[in-house]
């Protein structure tokens, strides 16, 4: 995959309407607009006394129109509030996204924020309202792990000035700065290693088709499999929630049907962990690799595709914290790569 | 323990200052103070025209140094803002915080609140910077995991109408509302079980010294051992960071001692990973119980003194709602018994 390739931080291809940072609005518009002075707004926005209703009303509706927001930086310096970024998760019981919290909370704090988070639970209306209800908070930017699609109403705020990057999952519907993993890499090695092996008949559990993630791993398991040219029976490809009793029985299925399988690529972290009971329990040997690593993995011999969670963390914050200083360019995207660490389960010959 | 057998919320013994719930002040104080109508404190609470200056700030002053706060449901009511309600974490990373933090935020969400996190870091002063950072962006109630242990700066938070619950660990030098683990409780019965099985040098690695649960199970682990009449030598206790290299050079240090162990007690999660994987590493075999339990222990054979992390995590979120529902009683201490999981490693027997 050629994202994987790249540095950080190059531009990546425009995907959506175009946004713009830093073109905020400023006292002098809002003062414009409303037809009064640059101190009349100043007032108002510090909510101090000395102005008519019917002025601070006129300066409101200025302030509305045009999404003006104040510059937090030097209102943190006037009224030592503290500076906040938020970060809207997907699942707090995740261990991977654990990983990636604590590393943007390291460069938030290094950067004397506070960071705020909030968990979508992987339903797009939560994550909207949790987003906005962060911005309503006055978070002076965003990290946003998607479990939706469409991310438009982002829009306004980020026009506002409300810096705001995905990570994990792209944006949907809008051009933004993106940290992603290389999934698709990450998956075709993954399954590439058991083909290495000698497997022919390879299944993979992942996710939900609608994650951008999901489809991107099962499009990597494909691309391996055809890279050998090797067909892939439809009885050994499952997609659905990573709910224990969905991923036993899909398991459980491709091991006893017509062409059962050898080998298993785990879609990620939630799966591999129920992938591995399963198998605990077969009396057969059924070689594993999984997507991410799992903590005391080392110690049960799990072939795992290491996502660095951390880092996908770090890159977010580091690049939010760019846009918070100013710059200003074209949205980015960058893959971060994955490693494939051998520990056995992915070694293990077909039977 | 006798907290162990309590039913949740009747009611603790008082422990320091007391403070009560539900005697905010009103409206109508702030406009006996302001020396102003209801109407007028009304309009300058919602930032509505027809308030001279001088008025707004004899009002603001009053409602400063009442330490009003708007009626949040009635404001939710009519101005459609989210409520929502903040928890102060101790570690992002530790998946035992995950599973306590779903859990409110499952609650928070059946009450129609979004949850809204962040992590102290161990740190107090972070603590209380973002348990205040949180209360000024106006959430209705707070879930402290406290690392600090001194509180008193909650007090006007508290007085002001902003419900607080503390859990996993007791609030310092106030009285609130708390829901912890039996650890006491629990550590006695880990280390009981190490002496049935014939162990009578058992070593304890627990957290730093300053963490209540770290006390709490380092006192279990004594308890334990005199009601045995077992004599515990110093170089079988070792309380520090959860650092993998220094739990490893403890671990060490008691296996190659003058009177080496042949069992060990983690004190925690992060204790007990590092702890398996050194005794992975020996020649002979050394029993081990960790308190809290560990994805994929279960294969790996650990014995375990587990909490009820998703427990701890919904009953302090109820007894949140309980208080922002209205209810007024003495602050509760609830204590969550916990379970022994025997799964082979507390089984092994002395060398």
């Amino acid at each position: 995959m050629a994202d994987t390739d790249r540095s950080p931080f190059t531009p990546g291809r425009p995907r959506g309407p175009e946004l713009r940072y830093g073109n905020r609005p400023t006292m002098k518009d809002v003062a414009a607009r409303a037809g009064v002075g640059l101190k009349t707004v100043s007032r108002v926005v510090n909510s101090e006394p000395g102005v008519t209703p019917d002025t601070e009303r006129r300066v409101q509706e200025a302030i509305e129109s045009l999404g003006f927001r104040r510059n937090d930086s030097a209102r943190v310096l006037r009224k030592g509030r503290t500076a906040s970024i938020g970060l809207v998760l997907e699942d707090l019981a995740d261990p991977f996204y654990g990983a990636l919290s604590r590393a943007v909370e390291e460069v938030a704090r290094a950067h004397g924020t506070l960071l705020i988070n909030g968990s979508s639970a992987e339903d797009p209306d939560r994550e909207q309202e949790l987003a906005l209800a962060l911005c309503a908070r006055r978070v002076d930017g965003l990290i946003v792990i998607p479990a939706g699609d469409d991310h438009r109403y982002l829009e306004p705020e980020i026009r506002a000035g409300i810096a705001t990057v995905f990570v994990d999952r792209p944006a949907g519907r809008i051009d933004a700065d993106t940290v992603l993993s290389d999934s698709f890499g990450g998956a075709r090695a993954g399954v590439a290693h058991l083909i290495a092996h000698g497997h022919r008949r390879i299944g993979f559990i992942g996710d939900r088709p609608r994650i951008h993630t999901a489809v991107e791993r099962l499009r990597g398991y494909r691309t391996a499999m055809a890279d050998e040219g090797l067909a892939v029976s439809d009885s050994w490809v499952s997609l659905g929630t990573t709910a224990p009793e969905r991923v036993r029985a899909a398991m459980l299925e491709m091991l006893t049907g017509p062409e059962p399988v050898t080998a298993v690529f785990a879609g990620n972290n939630r799966v591999t962990v129920t992938v591995v009971r399963v198998l605990a329990e077969q009396p057969r040997r059924v070689a594993l690799v999984g997507f991410d690593d799992i903590e005391l993995a080392d110690l049960l011999g799990i072939t795992v595709i290491a996502q660095d969670s951390a880092a996908l963390g770090r890159t977010a914050a580091e690049q939010l914290f760019r846009r918070l200083d100013g710059v200003e360019e074209k949205p980015v995207r960058v893959a971060l790569r994955t490693m494939l660490i051998p520990r056995g389960s992915g070694e293990i010959p077909p039977s």
